[in-house]
């Protein structure tokens, strides 16, 4: 049978997760609880909900990002379809931005499938070794370290770890990443840091949440993000500047001034 | 000069909105807190934040709507992009669906402008019928009325009202929205009570902010929900079903057995 | 009954507009052939033939447009995705760059309606004063006008209106547009040469098609160009440069070197 | 320096790969040779232009997809902006469908590496076993055989042949994919004939282009026959239709009656 368990409609009631919408959830639930609800069928725990609370905030923004950018770029064509411009700065979330996440968490569940929480650092520094290696030969990406601007390292990591560890939620996976930084630095000389896609990733990990939400975490966080961008873009537009910008770059173009209008 | 103040990044740091991604908000705040900040530049108060929730949640989920049959039908073509699947997902929220909000939250608002808090039902009424009318002239739709499913009203109006009074959030946007409802059913005999997308559109109003947020907030709500059939749909796939079935209403088509599989 | 008149399948045949895709259409129709058969559910004439593929031509490509830029954005981060950043790419044709044609489309056309081939210059004149008048008076912009680089003139109009009238596809939709620009010219001092917009916009009203194909002609064309856009972006990328050009201008940023690399 | 190689524009004149659009482009060249100019900075033959084509009309349409329903759906919730339900009805163009023929052109061109085209039969066999055999071990599929509703074979196929031999582009690539099929079929008495895809896949291979190419032009392709499927809808709506039917697959879902309206 064709059927969704997450919600039905009478003509009197919206049922969410065998809940009543109306009587049990508005007002009474916030927006993790019941994203949660959504997606687990169950309420988050409120350990849980603090480590959600901390992926999403992570997710939501930094500034000029190639996500903030094509949304920019999409409303200065369509603005009045905001939803488009809020779904072009999702897509670029893929195995190189944001979606990454996804990607270093299932990097991480498999490599430490076989480690136990009591195992002492020298069996995670095997297993970082073993992945690592394993990675090369493959010829795949090891994801989550290095950045190209935190060069000295990611500042969000330790207090992303802090927020892990009071919450019970820094195992197995927190500790294979922070292996494969070390055998990174020590062993093979690179300074390739733990980023926040290796610190979300290994959070997934030991809330023993599924890879695919990683990503979709990101979606959500980086959603709000976006809604900031574009109300701001319709204030103080910068899009048209952002394209001349570009234009600008290459001498053969040539651009008289600087007006809104048609390609 | 190009730049948003939504933020920047230094080596050592993170900044978005002058704070310190790290230090100060990492942990600290919540994700609506987050959102906020991104978007006005300062926290939510309680209050906003009780409002802001409860329109994230109303727009979350329930059920199988086209935003998550789209996004369903996405996922079965490229399981591998998930990001994909939620924009698809988020694509539809135009002026028929989600995105309703937007405009019903611009007609109040407008309609509204030369309302006082003091003033009596009369001339809410008289605000009312002149929407109306001018809306019919103009060919123009009211938005916020009416629903194809719960035809004797929407069950989360009753709440969506309680919680906006609870709140210090039901103002002359609120009041017109009822007004317009009862001219449609004591002057011209149509039964076409508040929907969630009017109630929305009050909220907005009466909260003081842009109708532009309404859409947002509706985008970031269905991203969480799309996450959870997203999640279900890989679990328990109904994509090839969908499909399946649809292609069965044309007796022209012929389906030899249900199998997943290629174009 | 739910159904499409555009095809079905069946164990042996796939069938599109009553034609056997394998033995009357693969091979022996060309593409822009098959689009319009899926579109108007006949072959076009050879003089359709041409001004398609002129509107096709025309929308397909030139340089870095803010949809180019879009869809190299999105492939920076999901390079595994290419369909993600073609769709980035079109989301932007809205009511200001490419689906201005389906606009530019509709007020041509609802502006001509009761003007005749047989009219006279003057006819078509006062219609183009009123349509201005009209448009001013209800705060709607004038689709089809002005351009901010080709401030002479739009380079491409000469061409499209030579073949225009070559293919018997140059009547009044194409003589409104010109006295529109001739009367903001003459009469209002106003330097806005007609654009491609314009240009599309009559060929589509002179064509006798519905404005929304105007629209949907620019994405099946600019799709094209965004093929070649992402195919030179992974050859030669400059997604990552773009990034960085942008964080540049705001010196509150840091860029310590150029790498590719994680948020 | 940011620049492509695709275009630049002047106040007076538009640039692509070096030749003026208005003047050696517009009504002298159609869409097929434009798009190819843009990817690949010159203008097909003949031969490569028949087959094109014949790529574009496979992918053009064939009744109702997933694409053409996500399309559909999307357009039912924001009918005002077409380019949104067109990329919502490409985005599902990933490893299942359409953007297979990417996966199945890179597997047939890493396999054939060592295959010549003077090589007999056996060795293409022998290839074949080996390309199954490798896929297996991997847990990787072989994209390109079966098809859930052409049981006995795909009717597509031998067009697509004829037209490919027709045209010089009948090789190696080809001749491994008839291979695995016989391989599937006479080794392992599995009965999954070649399917477009796979026939797409070696054309990609025998014309000697990117196999990033199959998917760019499954994009175009489909995106005329979206347009085609959001022109009838808007003329003959079926989406408020596909909506309620899937409702009614779940009995807890109430639908008084089919009209029209918000969620």
């Amino acid at each position: 049978m064709i059927r969704t368990e997450i919600g039905y409609t009478t003509i009197d009631k919206i049922t969410v997760r065998e809940k009543d919408l109306a009587k049990e959830l508005l007002g009474q639930v916030d927006f993790v609880d019941m994203m949660m609800l959504a997606i687990l069928g169950r309420m988050p725990d409120e350990r849980e909900k603090k480590m959600i609370n901390l992926i999403l905030v992570t997710a939501c923004d930094h500034g000029l990002t190639p996500s903030a950018m094509s949304a920019r770029l999409t409303y200065l064509g369509a603005p009045e379809a905001m939803q488009a411009a809020v779904a072009a700065g999702l897509l670029g979330a893929g195995s190189v931005f944001l979606g990454t996440t996804q990607n270093a968490a299932e990097l991480l569940i498999n490599a430490a499938r076989d480690l136990k929480d009591e195992d002492g650092d020298d069996a995670f520094v095997a297993c970082a070794r073993e992945t690592i290696r394993h990675a090369r030969e493959k010829k795949q990406p090891i994801y989550g370290v290095g950045h190209p601007i935190h060069i000295h390292g990611d500042p969000r990591i330790p207090t992303l770890a802090a927020v892990s560890r009071d919450n019970g939620c820094f195992g197995k996976h927190w500790r294979l990443m922070y292996a494969i930084e070390r055998v990174f630095r020590d062993e093979m000389s690179k300074n390739l840091p733990m980023n926040a896609v290796g610190a979300i990733g290994s959070i997934i990990g030991d809330m023993g949440l599924d890879p695919l939400l990683a990503r979709g975490f990101m979606l959500v966080g980086r959603a709000a993000g976006l809604i900031g961008h574009l109300y701001e873009e319709r204030q103080n537009p910068i899009g048209q500047q952002l394209w001349d910008l570009v234009l600008e770059q290459d001498p053969r173009n040539e651009i008289p001034g600087k007006r809104r209008g048609a390609e």
